[in-house]
This record gives structure tokens, C-alpha cells and sequence, in this order.
């Protein structure tokens, strides 16, 4: 993350502290990847937000999904909604690539239980898309499922922003979008939590850009009488794909909530989320995971991996996971057979998520904008960074 | 409940084994009052459903409502939707009674709240309704604030079914609607739970309505010739509420799937949920109860009714309630400052509580027919009881 | 409206054409009324919209609701959500008082229905509500069912802002909150269209106010050294109840989108959308309406209320409005019996009324602001109005 | 369609009129084509329902869809529930092949959009699924791109149900599922309308199973006692996708409401919808289809293929479909520019078209199991056909 951001442009946004990074990967054990695709037809690729180290369809996490502005493709949000867990890698890709992405993500899912010994008939891939056409062959979609592979074998902790993997080819407010990311640290019950966003940015209309407050699209905008080639977007259309992570103790249910207020964070860069513009949220916590079999809910003595069962007949294999990774991995007390123990904060704390998550997302948006390098669209128009008109279109020079 | 109910007559609905009462009340702690109004012009009232003994807004019950059509007026489900708690007593009435009974629900908590030291502004009345303007002068809003206090000061776990209170003046499958109530008993680790449901009925064409599976409406309206008064009802219109309460921990996530299946036992009497039905689901559990104020969440040794604060600057007074109180209303062990434990039933395990809402919610129904007495409508119409026909139509006499 | 309003301290929101009137009232048919209740204990009251001058019970609006954060009562969502009709006028209070506004509504509209002769046993009250216990005896509920006639007899065109009728003892942002409006002017297809919005504001942390950009709260907490006696919120809680009207041709679908949209002129003024801030809002259209008996739907010669009838035995009584008086009220051409005919924009036009509904709900916002004088509370703190510090509190003076 | 149906043994569901194949292909336009995928290892195989014989994409179906129980990977709901619109072929799989089929669909519709000359770089695929991994190599993902290519190539108006195309290896009550379909007639204003509906059935706990109110599932398990090597499901799982096809007048709203009477049917089977039953339903209507183009909409004399544009700026190139092409495709007739003629039934005749969508899914699900050969499962169980046990199930033999 060598790159310069927001931050070093002197734009501090919000009033939280962010975390080391200041990026989603702040929340321990949470990972990102890229592949990038880039050549004379092609730009694009694949971002994927990888939740923790062990086998997330072992032991799922607690999430939820919002959609913000329902024109998009994304997939795997109906069981999020009705179970409120997480199972897969997240993947963001191009719009028409979500088939392929969705595969590679089953390819991935497969290969691991398999090596594990987990038995898998059934999983859901979360993939999300912007539509990256203006820059890119979208019709080629040319990521694939070994792409999707390659982006989580190479997920770390530091991750560059900017025009990589599934940003190569965005456009946000007219310049050029791509990924972002930012975090902040909250405090509840005298520890100390994070909540991380990663954003692929790929909305609004130039006039609408807005920074800390100042009215920088409308600044943009008159800076361009120097600039001939110089694209504009003149419609708020495009999308954006918000990630949210925490390791913040909560149910499904305040996840939902917190992941909405990332809508806050979208509408101070301006936008006013267009119609054509596929705004949606996928957030998670490290807290309160759910084993995938009941045999490892609420085990009393029983030794790890053993065989459960209750009174539904339900027989519960053992998954090959000690009852130390579970412990490690968050999973509470074991409570009676077949129940779960689970820790969530008092609601009338939850308004400190609320502010992390506007001013996070607010600051992503705006990292996957100066991170981005310019370039040159399909039709031969140049779509510039925000960093070209840094410091200079946040002072009014009326 | 001394009237005879459906399995009185050897109708057994479903697999499962009922409660003692096979009633609501089954749930410990639940407790049900009517006030009924019957005279000239008025057939109508209101049932309340107390989910427990204590205050209800000190702490409150996790709770989920579900709409399976929205041709209705009930009012508190949003707020049970975005939070997932309900805080005071349920109440059922006539269409266009809410505005008052949900008053009556006011002065109820507000005066509860004052006697025992409890600071309320704002709190949520869940009130239901169903029209039974066929039997009763609607327009007149015969229901006063001074029967919604009455009906929960009367409240018990003995309570009538059929014509009464909320079902006074309600039309079922062209027959005598009413309320009714059944129960299931469920295990789950070693331990049994109970799913009890309360109904208001007051839907259906007389040709859709089935039991156990038998054509009985089309046998009803053959043996109608000989009973010209005898009221039909050819659209299937007027709405059903339905009330569940259950002692399962659970969440509000899997309280919403829970409920959501009360349909099923809809479905099971014939009906397909006519564009003019309101339906309404309500559910509760009481466990995992979720205290008012912050400064209850995860007390470590501070005692009763003291000051909690955390680093939010949210000062949280005392309810007045004693640890044990909240101990003895099912709140979990306190966990660090802030953090409410909870435990819930593994997901797979949910499949119980799903048969036992479908079985219940379809004997409640029918308990509801056969409880209520004929009742002569505003035109004259005779709303005969199902009791009438029983047994004779069960059976194929063609 | 002689009170200065936003624009008159020369800040221009957005950049779109308001009405004549700059309010909810420039969609034509619309009007507003106020009873406000102030005296020793209360400062509290009913705002009602009404949309049109015939009777919305008989010939009901295309409508829509969103719940944007469900901390809050309001009653009457589930049938809009169901049917996408709205058949009353639209009342504000206080939260406690949501029931007998409810039960004023049922009086209004069965009154007027007895009048016109229209038979009416169900009915959906649309009742919205913020809670102003910090400056009014909330738990007295003040405003009676004859409050709720008052207000819709005394609806007009022109109406006040600021400190009335349900936004009496309203607090945003720490400083006097209350009724604002706003209206915006589009162009499709040649034809001009408004969409108008009506707030009752009650929301917001003070730090987080923003005006046009400016981070106003943040000043204002400055200046306020000098002041001893100002109430500050702390906490963004409180609701905000916006409704929207336009004559624009939409569908239920299209105008929820629309109302969504004035989620991001909430965000512009500054709040997260906090945990206890209900926000919900609701929408209609005078286009589209949709008559209340089949017989009324594509009448092909037949004369106004004459009866009709189709194959599903349903008899439609006419209803006492003319056809000349339900073409006037914008319903389409008589299309085969039992259809309506209704014209819809092309989803590709919407952007116009998403940004108008930003635009609106942002300006609406801050007139609740400027028009509310300063208020003592009920704990001797005083509520500031906003334009007590305009417009130094505009410019940066550091 | 030669194979014997559940009508053909007596069995008459509900009391509405089928169409004249009494299949989902009644509906004018409909088409459905399969390409079965059966070998030592698989299975398994592609359904696809294919709305009409133009260009989906260029003239949009007016759609809805609804998740029954969310445990389920279908993909494309999102938009569709925006937008209210359905722009490809409906596709249905196995639950891993999802992405590859997904895929599939794009290349139908980038390839056919591009020989007509049209512009793509986002479309939305419509792909459900179940799960078939107990009779197939369900990681095997052997439905590929070519085999979407040939099923919708291949659609017709005659189609074969039970064991082919996506109903190859599914699994119902414990007996062979599959594919299958039923179509009702209703009249309104004098003409008449199909509402058709088509099934891949995969759930259900056999001792649930209800044919006509019988309870055949207990009957079936009795007469197992002979067949040592038959397979039984012992919970309520695995998942129902229901397509409904319409060619009545309605909005997407209405269309909402209508497929979720399908709920209705699938209840009338036995089954309570289990916790890992995907139930997912998605309907659409050949009438009010949605040019792609705003300037298709409301064109006055513009000729077909013109470029129209508005005040907005969105320059609308011609989609090379002609006026002609687009008035036989159930656009309405054009209104002002910009604006779309809709026509949509009075709500109050909407019972019939709920009544058509619980009978017709109701008897689809049971031609899909009469329809289907028995079949050896991997672990070497037998899962027979409904058929086998026919008519003996029918009767009480007590």
C-alpha cells in the first residue's frame, strides 16, 4: 500500500481512529487478493475478501447482505438473508463474469473440504460485480475459475488499492475507479474493536463529487476545459460493492443494520445512488461462528471430531477440526447438545458501528479513487485519477 | 375450556404431541384475557396475549413478525422487524379499533412503568385486527382503552376459546370464526420445549375449508340445503392473526423462519390467502431477553439496579428490577460490560419447531370453528358453528 | 410561509428548480394543515397531508413506503406495502399519540364517506410520528381525535414551517427542530412535473450537522462557549418522518425507489442514521389513481355509478363520484372491464426524480430548521434554532 | 407429453379449468426445452423456460420473484426485484452448475443481441437450481455452457416431464421428483387468460406426502415394507423452484402477489418447507413487456429504429425491432414521449389468478413425480416413482 491516499492528501474524513492499515484487513485473520487483467482488449480481474484462515464452510460466519440499489448481478444473497451466514470467500469480478467467478468459487470450496475430508454437496458462492464495459471486453469474460484460485492462494493482509483486480476497469464520478479500502477502531466494554470496509467503486455522475464536504466534481468539472480528452460521467449509474468486516460481537440481525450505514458513507461522496447504479453490502463478523454440523454445537465432553447426535435422527460427522481451532476460530462455550452460545453488544452501543461504517466506506470510495492510475477508455476518452486534480480541487479558488 | 375442541371430536392434526392445555398458555409464563362485547349492534372485543409476569419494557422478548399479506391495519411491526424485541402485551381486536386499543396498550405500560420506577417516552404497541363487520357495527369502535386494561388484568393460562373477545364477531370459512389455540411439545437436547399458537380467524370460502385433509367445505355446502338462513362465504377475504409463543432459544432470525410456517397450518385448512385476508404472523420466545438498558447487559459484580456507564458517555439507570428478576426472566449470564450472551438452537435442529408451528397453527384454527357458537350477521345471515356439522361431514356420505 | 427559509440566507441546495411555493404543495391537490398544542406541559400537535380534495377512500393514490431505519411506530405501512394505495391523509405526531391520531383518521373518513354515501368498514390510517418527550409531556398524549378534523379542515396550499403542529417540541440536531418542506421541478417529455417534499425532523447528533457542505455542527458547538443554557444532542437518535407527493406518472415500484432517495438528502444535512431514529418514508403520486370498486375499472359506456359486475359474482355499487370527477382525479382511459390503464416514465427517465428527492428532503430539512424558534425543555435547556447562528455559522472563521 | 399424468389417474386438483396442454406452454409464446444429462456418474441436466420468441432483452417481461425459504443459490433475483423485469430465458440446474449455466445464458444473449444489432454489456441471467447430489456427482458440474445453448434451441411448446432436464436427479417425498407443469384458465372481463406454472421438485419428507387431501406418504411408508431397497426422506429438504407464466394484465407487484399463492400449492403436497428446502418462485407476463429503450417508449410518429432523446440526455439508439414487432410483443400503445401505457387488472379480481397459482403448482408438483421413472441413488437405495404406488396409494385400505 505504497500508494498514496486520502489521507496523505490531507483529507481527514470522519472522527473515528482508524486502525493500523487502515483498510478491512485491520480485522484479524481477514485477507485480500487480487488477479489483474490487463491488455489491449482487457481490463479487469478479480478482488476476493477472504473472512479468516480456516475452512469458512466448517465453520461459517455470522453475516448479513443488504442491497442498497437492486440493479446488479450479484449472487449468494439470498441465503445470506435467510441464514445470516457466510460460507465462501467473498469474489468481486466484471458484470458478465459472475457465472465464471461463482464457479471458480465452488472449484475452490470443493478442492479444500476435500482435502479436509469434509463432505460437500452444497455451498453458496457470494460474488459481486461492477460493470467495468467502458474500460474493458466485458463480453469476453475473461476471468477465470483459475483466476478465482490464483486471488485467494495470493490474499494477504497488505493488499494495493487503485486499479487492481476486479477495479482495473471502474469508473467512479467520471475518473477512474477501482478498489479501496479503511477501517476504524471502535470501543465497547473497554475492548477494542474494528470495523473494515473494501469497496469497488464504479458510480456517479462527475458534478456530484464531493469531498470532506467541498464540492469537488463541480471544481473537476471546470478544471476540464484544459483537458479535450477528458471522459465525464453525466449519469449516476455504474455501481458499487461494499464489503464489511468486524470482529464486533454481533447477531445477523445488528450486522444488517451496521452494513446500511455504509449507504451514509456512499451519499457523502456525493452520489445519489441512480438508478443504474448496483449498490449492494455483504458484511460479516469473526465473532459467533456457526459450526456447519449441530454434532459441534454445544458438545459437553465429547472430544473433537467425534460422531453427535440428538433426538432428530440428525448423525453429525466429525469435520477434522480440533475443539481448540473451533475455540480459536470464536466459536462460543459449548452450551447444551444441539445449542449455541453467542455474544452480541447491548443495541444501544450500536451507534458506534453505525459511525465507523459511514466514515470507513465513505474513505474506501475515496482510496479506490486516488490509489487509481488514469486511463484510457474504450472509445479513446481518458478517464483520469482524482489524485491529477489533488490538492487543488479542494480549496475553492472562486 | 370446557367447549369441545377438534380432537374431542378424534380429528388428530399433525405427529406431534400437544402441551398439557394444547393451548398458548403451555408456554410458561404466557397468559391470555379476553373482554367481549355482545348486545344489539356490537359483537366484537379484544384479546390480549401477556408473554409474561414482569415488565415486558424492562426486558423485553425477542421477538419477529412476518406479513403473508398485508391486506390489514395491525400496527408494531416495524419496530419488531428493525430491533427484534417486543415490550408489551399483544393485543387483537376489530379493524377499526387499533388507534384505540393501541392507546389502551399505552396507558397499560405507562402506568405499569410509573408504578415501578421506570423512566418510558416511547414504546411500541403491537396490536392485530380482524374485521367483523359482518356481525357487529364496526364503524363504532366499541372497544375502549379501559378493555384493553381490564383484558390483561384478567389475563390467565385457563382462558376461552371461540366467540370471544377479539373473536367475538369474526367469520371463518362463511362459518362462526373465533379464537382458538393449540400447542406442540418439541425436543432438543435432552429437553423439551414448547410452540404454542393463539389464532383470531376470520377467513376463508366456505368451498376451500378442509380437516385433516377432508373436502369438509364442500360437504358443508351440500348439506346447506335444508338451512336456508345459513350465511356462505364465496370469497376468501377478512384476515387471520396469528400469535406464536415459545420458550425455544432462539433468535429473531430463526423466530421469523419459525413463524413464517404458521402459513403451512393455514395452507392445511384449505384456504389460498385471498387478496381481502390480511395475515399476520407475531411470534415470541421467552428466552433470550434483552434488558432495556445497557447498564443490565454483562454486569459484572455490580448488584441491582445500579449505574452502569461505558465509553459511549450512555449513563444507564436502573430499572428497579433485582438481578434475580432478570435471572428468573431468562436473561443469560452476564458476559464483559456492554455484551448480552444468548444461545440458540442449531440451525439444523429447526425443523421441529417448523412442524410444530404448522401442526399447531391448523388445530388452533379449527379449535376457533368448532368453539364458537352460530351467531345471526347485521343482514340476517345465520354464521353457523362447524360444531354443527361435525361429525357427519368428516366423512364421505356420497 | 413569511418566515426566512433556508434560501433566504442565500443557501442554495443542489441544482434543480423548486415550485412556486418551494413546498410539498406545489404538487397541485396537495395541501397541508397544523394543529399545534402549547402551553405548560405540552408543546406538541398533528400535521396532516392531504392529497387531493376528493375523497382518497373512493378513488386511492398510487403509493409507497420505506422503512429507512424501524426504530419507530408508525402505522399503516403493511397495506401500502401490500396493495401500493394510499386512501386517507397522512398524519404526524407524537409517538405516544399514534393511536388516537389513528382512531381521529377512521373518524374523518367515515364521516366523509357516510356523507358522499360510500360504504366503508375498513379503512388504513397512515400515521407517522417523532418522539418529543424533551420538550413536551408525551406520556399525557395531547392531541385528541377532534385535533386530527382540525387540522384536515385547515388545510391549505399555504402553510407554516418550523415550530407547529407536529413538530412543536421536535429537536434536531440539538437545536429546535419541526416541519420543513421543499419542492423541485422536472422536465420529461416536454411536460413539467413537481416533486415535493414534507419532513417532520427530529434527528441527529449536533456535531454532525452539515449545511450545504459546511460542517455547521462542529461550529456550532464552538460558539456555543457563550451559551450556558443551549441543549446539545449527543447521540443521533429522535426519527425523521418524511413524505413525498408528485404528480409524476409512476408505478408503486417506481415511487419507492424514489422515496428511498430522500435517504441521501438525510444523510447530506450530516446524521448516520443513528440507532434510535426512526426514519421511514412515504410516498404518492396523484397520478395513477386507482378506484376503490372493480365497477369503476374500465367502464366501457356504462354511466357513472352504475353497478357492475363480472364473472367473480363481486357487485361494485357505485360509488357517488362521477366519471367527469374521476378523470379530473387522473385516472386513465376505461380500458376492458375489471382493467385499469395507467402510464408509467421509462425506468431510464427516474434519475430526475431521484435526484429532486434528494434534493428536496435535504432543503425540506434544514427549513424545519430556520423556520422553528428557540424552545426551553422540559430539563430548563434551551433548543437554538438554526438561524440564530446564520449565517456566521456558514463561513469558516478559524 | 405421452407419459400418464396424475390426471390420467383420477385425480382432479382443485376446481379451476386446465389449459388445453394444462402446462406452463398454454400460456401464448411460452416455450420449455431440456437437455438431460444421465450416465454411470451423473444425474443431472438444464431446464430452461423461454418467455417468447423475441428478443428478451430488447423488450423486457414484466417479472417478479419470491423467496419462499432462502437455502438456495438461485441467482438473479435481485434485479428482478428492483426493476420488476425479466430480460433472459429462466434456466434451472443442479445447485453447483449454477455459475456454469449462468454463464450459458450470457452467451445466448450477448450472441443473440449481437446478430440483431444490438448493444449489451449487462444482462441479468435468471438461474435456479436444486440440489441432486443423491443421485448424481453434483461436483462434477456436467452441465456446461453448450448444454444451455441446446436446451433453449431445442424449447418447444410440447415438453416432456418427470426425470429430464433439471429434474433428472432430484428427489421428492422420498420418491423420484422432476419436472413438472399445469396450467389454469380464468376469464376476466370477458376474455381469457393461463396462468401456467412449472416445477423442478426436489423436497419434501415422504411421510408428509398429500395427494388430494390423502395422506399417501403414510400409506406409501406402509406398503415400503415389501420393498427392503427402497429409499425414504426422513426430513423436509432439498429444495422446490416454481416458475409461473401469465398472459394476464398485471403489474409487477400483483405478479408478486400471485406467485406466492404458489406456497399454497407446494402446502397442498404435505410439506411443512424445511429448513434445507430452497423454495424460490419466479413469475412473469407476456402482457405490459418494457422496451429496453427509453426512446421506444412513447414514441408519437417516430418511425421504429429512431433515435429519440430527452431532456435528459440519454440518447436512445433504435434497437432495430420495429414498431410492428414491438406492438405484437403487448407493448401498449405509445403515450407521450418517455412515457410507458400499462394495463393491469383491478386488485379485486386478483382471487382467481391466486386460486390458478396454488391448484396449478399444486398439480405440477405431482405430474412431476407420476412422470418420473424410478431411479438407484449413490448409495444404491431406490428411489421409486409415485406411479408405482398408483392408484393402491389413493384409497384407504385399513
Amino acid at each position: 500500500m505504497q500508494k498514496k491516499r486520502i489521507r496523505d492528501y490531507g483529507v481527514i474524513i470522519g472522527r473515528m481512529r482508524p486502525g493500523a492499515r487502515n483498510a478491512i484487513t485491520d480485522v484479524p485473520g481477514v485477507k485480500v487478493g487480487h488477479v489483474t487483467i490487463r491488455d489491449d482488449t482487457h481490463r479487469t480481474g478479480v478482488t476476493v475478501v477472504v473472512p479468516g484462515p480456516d475452512n469458512a464452510f466448517v465453520n461459517k460466519y455470522t453475516a448479513a447482505c443488504y442491497v442498497h440499489n437492486g440493479f446488479g448481478k450479484s449472487a449468494g444473497l439470498v441465503q445470506i438473508g435467510e441464514l445470516g451466514t457466510l460460507e465462501t470467500p467473498i469474489a468481486l469480478t466484471n458484470t458478465l463474469n459472475v457465472g465464471l467467478v461463482w464457479d471458480g468459487i465452488v472449484q475452490y470450496t470443493v478442492d479444500r473440504c476435500r482435502a479436509e475430508g469434509v463432505n460437500v454437496t452444497s455451498l453458496n458462492p457470494v460474488v459481486g460485480e461492477c460493470n467495468d464495459s467502458g474500460l474493458s471486453d466485458i463480453a469476453a469474460r475473461a476471468v477465470t475459475q483459475a483466476d478465482v484460485l490464483a486471488a485467494i492462494a495470493g490474499a494477504g493482509e497488505e493488499f494495493e488499492e487503485g486499479d487492481v483486480g476486479a477495479g482495473t476497469g471502474t469508473v467512479c464520478y467520471g475518473l477512474k475507479g477501482g478498489i479501496g479500502s479503511a477501517s476504524r477502531v471502535i470501543e465497547i466494554g473497554g475492548r477494542e474493536y474494528t470495523v473494515g470496509v473494501l469497496v469497488q467503486s464504479n458510480f456517479g455522475s462527475t458534478v456530484d463529487l464531493t469531498v470532506g464536504g467541498a464540492p469537488v466534481g463541480e471544481r473537476i468539472l471546470r478544471m476540464k476545459e484544459s483537458r479535450r480528452d477528458m471522459a465525464v460521467s453525466r449519469q449516476d449509474q455504474g455501481s458499487i460493492m461494499t464489503v464489511l468486516a468486524t470482529d464486533l460481537p454481533v447477531s445477523d440481525r445488528q450486522l444488517y443494520r451496521i452494513i446500511r450505514r455504509t449507504g451514509v458513507g456512499i451519499a457523502r461522496t456525493g452520489a445519489y445512488t441512480g438508478h443504474g447504479s448496483g449498490e449492494v453490502m455483504i458484511g460479516f463478523t469473526t465473532a459467533n461462528r456457526v459450526p456447519k454440523d449441530v454434532g459441534n454445537a454445544g458438545r459437553g465432553s465429547a472430544g473433537p471430531g467425534s460422531t453427535a447426535s440428538d433426538a432428530t435422527g440428525i448423525s453429525a460427522t466429525g469435520t477434522g477440526s480440533t475443539l481448540a481451532d473451533v475455540k480459536a476460530a470464536g466459536i462460543g462455550e459449548p452450551a447444551a447438545a444441539g445449542l449455541l452460545t453467542q455474544t452480541v453488544i447491548h443495541e444501544d452501543l450500536i451507534n458506534k458501528a453505525f459511525q465507523a461504517a459511514a466514515e470507513a466506506s465513505n474513505e474506501a470510495i475515496l482510496n479506490s479513487m486516488v490509489c487509481a492510475g488514469r486511463a484510457v477508455g474504450r472509445d479513446g476518452k481518458v478517464y483520469y485519477s482524482l489524485a491529477e486534480f489533488l490538492p487543488g480541487c479542494l480549496e475553492d479558488q472562486a
